[in-house]
């Protein structure tokens, strides 16, 4: 192990270290389920009906009892009386009796005394009022039985789940126009350095540098659901830097500070978090590069982090501790996909530490290469050129060109 | 080839149809780069400077002359005169040099006649104002170059990319806080069917059922980039709905009809289709499974889709044929990337059209695994407890448990 990473914590329990310290409990809202798009849900939803509510068809045909067609074929066809049409959007007012028919379309309802449909392909006009049934059907052919899509009382959608189209229209096929999610957590964000100026100013003079930090981090908290506020960017000095800190915290779910990169100012920054409530900082140093100098903290059961200057450690760190965190706030129940592809080049790796490399996807031949975009973790366009980030595990000692390897999108 | 599949396209040509007859260029507007997360860029961006703008020191330490350090050991250290420290966000006013050091803070400007930065652990202070180093360095070394991240003039960010927060951080770096991207597609989408009930009402009475279309194609069509705007639940009457979707079409950039189940209703939709501009309906179903009576149309330029009424088959429809149309409208570089996983189970097809089962991810010893979702596409609680689709090739004849498949996550 490098002997920088003897006193830092791996990912996994340096992130434990945290959620132990957070509120256990998810709060929830109300919502209209038509805003409720990539919301999380608060916990499970019950079906207050069955769906189907009526067993319907599913096909263009005839409603017939089943029995009455057993055995039929094209040179033994069984006869029906057709008794009237099936309305759609209305419950039927005939009832079927032994050796009669419905015209019954797509989507119509049932009529009592049938259990079956065939399809208009499998039937033949012969009188007015008569067909032809070729081909026999069994009890519930081409039929939605009563709750066959949800029982009455079934869980609709289970907690801590992120809300795709596809369950907003479940939702609103029951009638649930509006829904319990977790709030979006909001997270103040607050630059710090006396070289860092804001994008928006007129003048970049030498030795400064605009802000980057505040808005990679504020994108990627968008994307994990939450609500970024920018604070702007502090000088580095501690009584500004502990009172726009403290009044962030304040106003927020929790906190992110980009840390100026000089050890003084890292050690200025875990002071300031350490005065804005207990327990403060947690873990001091991550067994990551690139991202090792970082800072997690929770003071008065709101997370705050301390990001590295460096802008591509400050967002892998953020995709690494401020997501999943957020995700934890909202009671999401994650799973992160990676995408198996095959290394292009080499890449050294030391046992003790997790790397994170960026990597560019590269389709060719129907496979899927990563091409590692190598650069200082200073440079934000090696993030901007990748698709991804591999995950060098922690005990791997570099991966070899040919290795299937797992990229995070990113 | 089943029978029922012949007359109808593979999706490919099909897209490639309605594509052909979109117009080529992508529309543009200017937004402030702060609200640009997740919008896709117009064109290139060039970069209107180098950055970094200065040569920065990477670490804490002295700014030096490289020749300097060379042969510089533990046992025979060089010895430097230390002249001052360059200020944080201030260009340093002294000049180095030979024999001459000058404090810098990671971050620092480099100052005139230094070419290197040895690392403060490499050094030790021996007399005032002078150190000795402990390890020679190269020149560049612990140094960014000027445009090391991005050259003046050089392309920042491709046009058609959908922007991330890294994307945002890069373009604020360089003070463009102002970006061209393609607007975002506006979609009327309407509901038909006699028997289709809006969820907001009080009553749904026996034969009826809730809107399920109107909202998830909603989330999909947000989540591709557009905006849609439902116009409620069309009666099937030729005459109301030609006068709904023209209104739509017009206030809109595209049209998305959830046509009703039936095999007429399905006929009065094309007719409709074909009544609201040229060249009306390019293709008359799709050899895909669920969703063959889809209809693929560009009206006056615009794109006209009229799903089918099953919610299940609406959606995957949605997804292959809408959601590509929204990115190209947007002028969006798709890459469609899957999940590859194992199946669990047997999976029946038939060669000549292409599948789409709804399937479960499953992780189980550090495999994934894809568990086939089964049911009728009416029901759309098949998509609500998938975590996606499994895509089986036009000419396969099904799958067996134990194959790699790629899922798409949906």
């Amino acid at each position: 192990m490098p002997k920088e990473f003897f006193n830092v914590l791996p990912p996994d329990p340096a992130l434990a270290e945290v959620f132990k310290h957070l509120p256990a409990a998810v709060q929830a809202e109300v919502i209209p389920t038509v805003e409720a798009l990539d919301r999380v849900t608060a916990g499970p939803v019950p079906s207050p009906s069955a769906l189907p509510a009526f067993p319907r068809s599913t096909m263009d045909g005839y409603a017939v009892r089943a029995q009455d067609t057993f055995g039929a074929s094209a040179t033994l066809p069984a006869y029906l009386n057709v008794i009237g049409e099936v309305p759609m959007g209305r419950a039927p007012t005939l009832t079927l009796s032994t050796g009669a028919a419905a015209i019954v379309h797509t989507g119509g309802m049932i009529p009592d005394g049938a259990d079956a449909v065939v399809m208009i392909e499998h039937t033949q006009a012969t009188r007015e009022n008569e067909i032809e049934v070729v081909k026999a059907v069994a009890v519930g052919e081409n039929v939605l039985r009563v709750g066959e899509d949800v029982a009455e009382g079934a869980t609709v959608i289970e907690g801590g789940v992120r809300l795709r189209p596809q369950d907003l229209g479940g939702l609103m096929a029951l009638g649930i126009t509006s829904v319990a999610v977790a709030p979006r957590p909001r997270f103040g964000i607050l630059a710090t350095g006396d070289e860092v100026v804001s994008p928006e100013s007129a003048g970049v003079g030498p030795g400064q540098i605009r802000d980057i930090n505040s808005y990679s981090v504020s994108g990627l908290v968008e994307r994990a659901g939450g609500i970024p506020v920018r604070y702007g960017i502090a000088p580095d000095k501690f009584e500004s830097l502990l009172a726009i800190s403290s009044r962030a915290l304040s106003e927020s779910d929790g906190l992110i500070l980009s840390a100026g990169s000089s050890v003084s100012v890292r050690d200025m920054t875990g002071d300031v978090i350490n005065r804005l409530g207990t327990p403060g900082v947690l873990v001091h140093g991550v067994a990551v590069k690139p991202g090792k100098p970082s800072l997690l903290a929770v003071c008065g059961g709101k997370p705050v982090f301390g990001l590295p200057g460096n802008p591509v450690s400050a967002l892998v760190i953020a995709e690494l501790f401020v997501k999943p965190t957020i995700e934890r706030m909202q009671g999401l129940k994650t799973v992160v996909r990676h995408i198996r592809a095959k290394l292009t080049r080499n890449i050294a790796s030391e046992a003790g530490r997790e790397d994170y490399v960026p990597a560019k996807l590269i389709d060719r031949d129907g496979e899927t290469f990563a091409e590692p975009v190598f650069g200082k973790s200073n440079l934000i366009f090696t993030l901007i050129r990748a698709d991804g980030i591999i995950h060098i595990p922690l005990n791997a000692n570099g991966l070899s060109a040919g290795e299937m390897v797992e990229v995070r999108l990113f």
